[in-house]
């Protein structure tokens, strides 16, 4: 299954780079399969696994500040391993055309 | 804290109803406090509780189909309590006349 | 057209009523159907109608602030009107129970 | 201003791939920076060219089947520009570390 979160503290500033930083460091040593782009991260794993994730990540941020947003996309499909890799090859493949990552 | 999710079954055809009346079963008979809005609910809680309803809501819909696209916004704010109930009606107070609901 | 919405302001603290205030005077005055709840409006209408809506109301928080996260999610069904009110009674139908709004 | 978006057809069965091929041609041949996710598409660019953008790939998807969800999620901050690239550049930078794209 697929995960994508973003983690938002509000309350402590415009520049948010120190706190999500902290998470991407947790994210990156968690051992799941991850993507980073400019507007969140998607993980791959199964439910438990990664909701103990994005809640040690949220918590973290939460410690720092008094008010954290946060969102959660999932995409989970019966018997489709390695999606993070195969979603965008599929459709790249369909296009016959590399996009843009 | 408040988390908003909704749950959408993927290829089961454009009505919803049935699964979201199962879901919205699971929700009522958790006895956390919610509130239905057409695009989703919202709930009050920990975050183990609530992500538990919303776990058990997400596995319930994937057993009848193949495909279940959740998403999950989280407003968590440290010593607000029944932010359910109350922040609508902050809002009305600083506006001075009542919101549709 | 169903099209909820949220309006975050980042770096102004973490009590947010008073933008949220403004944003909910502008939806109130638009004379589009709405309902609001603790996460965000529901708003129903055409696709360029909202559309100019939540661009009004993100201008005007960006105003007073440095930086804004928007969310919007549409739910968008042919030939299905009024499912701001339709969509929850269809499903408390189902169940046979009124649900908490 | 970034802009993440996902659409997601209803009721035409699990496989999404023909619907998501079909966006991505028309968001490739907009001109407008973009970086595709396994969840979504990140697109940078003004309020309206963006949403211009959007519209067509969402009613592109509408015509083939009944029933769209889309999502929008919009980080609008004062004179930032090139954050497609320089959002998660200025987070290696921090941790001193390359993180997986």
């Amino acid at each position: 299954m697929l995960m994508e979160f973003s983690i938002i503290p509000i309350g402590i500033g415009s520049s948010l780079g120190a706190n999500i930083a902290e998470v991407l460091k947790i994210i990156d040593a968690s051992g799941l399969p991850y993507k980073v782009n400019p507007m969140g991260t998607v993980v791959e794993g199964e439910w438990d696994e990664i909701m103990k994730l994005i809640k040690k990540c949220h918590k973290t941020v939460m410690k720092s500040g008094e008010r954290v947003v946060t969102t959660i996309s999932i995409d989970d499909r019966k018997g489709k391993p390695n999606r993070i890799e195969g979603k965008v090859r599929s459709i790249e493949k369909r296009i016959g055309k590399s996009l843009k990552k």
